[in-house]
């Protein structure tokens, strides 16, 4: 058998052509704002272009980048663009996309300590700085009961808090005979939508999810949500899980947290609180009244992949009792023991998530914390806020708009007096013109567009191109 | 507010550190021999080197890469060694790692078609070539009335798996009144710990996993699984699930899974099939009868990210009734609705995961597939294999030690017949001593050590290597 055959690339081969993809990525992000932020590609435009089978034999490099600029650009929704405004961001930047590279190229699968240990050692002490760094209560911190991992997203880490807070209330039992349809959990109408899953996926089911009602600014009501626990134990259910949101995705709303702690102290019931875009603003001393009551939380998770410059996927997920999410969450078959996790001594990951294997994902936020200092995170933020306001100002003066929710941070939801036609059209027209991307939502039972400045690279100039387009489609109406 | 000042790296800063990065990768890669497989770190020495405090400024690029160098790297296990045999393997490759860059470039965020039609439609297609490259049955192509998916690890898949077979059972009853505790799962008991932590995760109760026993090769005896089956359902149980597992973790195993599916089609029991490392060697027509009877599968599942040269995370997910998936695992809020979506022309991934956003993981894919093209893959299985069992001939021949199990593949079991201690010592001191690193399982409660030929860079000479050192620590017991 020949040693000398090979398809692989060599370091050199990797080097050179490694260069080729980072000037490619250099010039992608200087040309970005030329392409339409929306893709205009129709449903199968891209697949039509793919060859029907696929390579026999090896392709070139060059064949490869150049159907990524001839195949693949048209059909890329550029979430990279400063004028992206639609849903909530989801970020990269220069150090962010370099970590995750250093990440791939060592290529370390680290479900457990013994399998990396800087894997392990670098998420828990990053995601301790973040406590530090976004004013976390310090039950958070793995040097206390707590500790905080890296997950995929927010509805993976609401998921775990879901299932440690169902182990929790049956003493381990769903776990082991599974669930018997009497735990009954709590969100608010406003709540994202992964929380309705995951009850689903976790056994719950969607019929014993209450969704609680809410104020005139979108948050929840705690006092209908203390009646409905009654209600529900009057009634011989079992109540196990509240989850509060800081910043819903329709329109940011903050649930008053502080309030819904009481309660949910009182019935000792797991407090999650889900603050997937907004908990990144806690990085600024003037936003961190948002987190008001999270000392009460039993969990809580935070997105840097949406708003803090780090690349999907980046969610941080602490708890405030480490073992009872371990306890949920370990199997320990022969395969996996080592002497570093029976010392005790350690951390292992893969008992603080869903999958066993896991990237490097640390890598990536550590090159961000680091690049940016806290100072440079903070900077971004406020810009951001204000150019929030600058455009909700904008919205408030202009008798054809109004605002349809309050602007507490980034997001501002408005809409064109003219109604849910009006509103449809100026968006669809807006997305279809390829110069910025918002998307809607319903508030009041009403078609609402929702602006989010949180883009990376947005600046003012942006903001103002977004008012001047909406303003000429308007005029269209 | 000045429009100059940012933090943000420049695209012009990006191309010069971007270059510096791939550099940093490559003598990676060339030097990757001279470090020690299993990193040597204690638990705490990494955290230890690290400023207790986050950056309040910026950091520069030459400090972090340095910090690279110094803190991270004895905390690194290498699992791109070619060195590196034990578990099973996590691969890179260069063309996989610049695909990898690519999207953490575009920065993409695909959880619907309308985020990013490239997104989706490549993943699309490059599952559907897989299905072509593994001969896998047509009904699992995306043109038929199923599909493929990009999901992280086949321990979410399982768990999509096990949630669609739980629904298409209760009629999705479970997922609106949730789990009652009469569905009842099968697995082999040498099945991998995924499917234990699923069965709890989705609210069955490990309780109600039955671990069919197996036979003297390691498969699951059918008539066991047959007969439990009977037993369950003359006790008013609801048999749903059944995980083949074509390969396991532990021996490689190869369950019989055209007989096991006949069971399952006379019971009406969903059939999935885990051939999370081995069902990369479908790849080589010789090597297709690992999968004989998936015909009657549900549900397939493999890792690319294993034996397939592609970085983690990437595992390819098969379904054969996409619709029982997408209606476990759809909800739709306003602020997801969009126009492509309610065509009914595109597919929308988020319903075919549990979490909600997804990356852009098929770019690697495409460019492992095109680099390499077949022919390339098929050669470097072929290898591993034939390196394996050069392998287990020298087990065999060497008195001291025998072989555990078969060997269909690229996993050798072996040990040392001085009986458990004497293998823990060997492996012990081949590990400590850096030159290689495997693991160990426990057949017939016997301590087992496990060879894994699959890392993307092994050749002969590692393997040689490999049955020297073995030679010295069994010569020094």
């Amino acid at each position: 058998m020949p040693e000398d055959k090979s398809f692989h690339m060599t370091p050199d081969e990797f080097r050179k052509l490694g260069h080729q993809a980072i000037d490619w990525i250099a010039d992608y992000q200087r040309n970005i704002e030329s392409y339409p932020v929306l893709s205009q590609a129709a449903p199968g435009q891209i697949r039509a272009a793919l060859p029907v089978d696929p390579p026999a034999h090896s392709e070139s490099w060059a064949k490869i980048l150049e159907d990524l600029d001839r195949i693949i650009l048209p059909g890329i929704t550029h979430w990279q663009s400063p004028n992206f405004f639609a849903y909530f961001p989801s970020n990269n930047s220069g150090p962010s996309i370099l970590g995750d590279l250093i990440s791939s190229g060592l290529g370390v699968q680290g479900m457990l300590w013994a399998t990396s240990p800087a894997c392990t050692e670098l998420e828990t002490h990053v995601l301790d700085w973040l406590v530090t760094m976004l004013d976390l209560p310090r039950k958070f911190l793995s040097t206390s009961e707590g500790g905080g991992v890296i997950q995929d997203t927010a509805s993976s880490a609401s998921l775990c808090a879901i299932l440690a807070a169902r182990e929790q209330t049956t003493q381990f039992q769903a776990n082991q005979q599974g669930c018997n349809g009497k735990l009954v959990a709590y969100t608010s109408s406003q709540a994202h939508s992964s929380i309705e899953k995951n009850v689903k996926i976790a056994g719950i089911g969607a019929d014993n999810l209450r969704l609680i009602d809410v104020d005139a600014n979108f948050a929840m009501r705690p006092e209908a949500l203390k009646k409905q626990i009654e209600h529900d134990l009057a009634n011989g259910r079992i109540p196990f899980f509240v989850c509060a949101t800081v910043g819903t995705t329709c329109s940011n709303a903050l649930d008053p947290v502080a309030e819904i702690g009481r309660i949910c102290c009182q019935h000792d019931l797991w407090l999650h609180v889900d603050a997937a875009m907004s908990g990144t603003a806690a990085l600024c001393p003037e936003f961190r009244y948002i987190h008001d009551g999270i000392a009460a939380a039993d969990s809580y998770t935070f997105n840097p992949h949406k708003w803090m410059f780090t690349n999907f996927d980046c969610n941080c997920f602490y708890v405030a009792d480490r073992s009872a999410l371990i306890r949920t969450l370990s199997v320990l078959p022969e395969y996996l023991r080592n002497q570093a996790t029976e010392s005790g001594a350690v951390l292992d990951y893969r008992d603080w998530q869903i999958p066993l294997g896991r990237r490097f994902r640390s890598l990536k936020l550590w090159f961000v914390v680091r690049h940016y200092g806290i100072e440079g995170l903070q900077y971004h933020i406020r810009r951001h806020v204000e150019l929030a306001k600058r455009f909700a100002q904008w919205v408030a003066n202009d008798k054809r708009f109004e605002l349809a929710a309050p602007v507490p941070l980034n997001l501002v939801c408005f809409r064109h007096k003219g109604g849910d036609e009006a509103n449809q059209k100026i968006m669809d027209r807006l997305n279809r013109s390829g110069d910025l991307y918002l998307t809607h939502t319903r508030l009041n039972d009403r078609m609402t567009l929702r602006l989010c400045v949180g883009q990376t690279h947005t600046q003012a100039r942006h903001v103002e191109r977004a008012i001047e387009r909406i303003c000429e489609e308007a005029a269209r109406i």
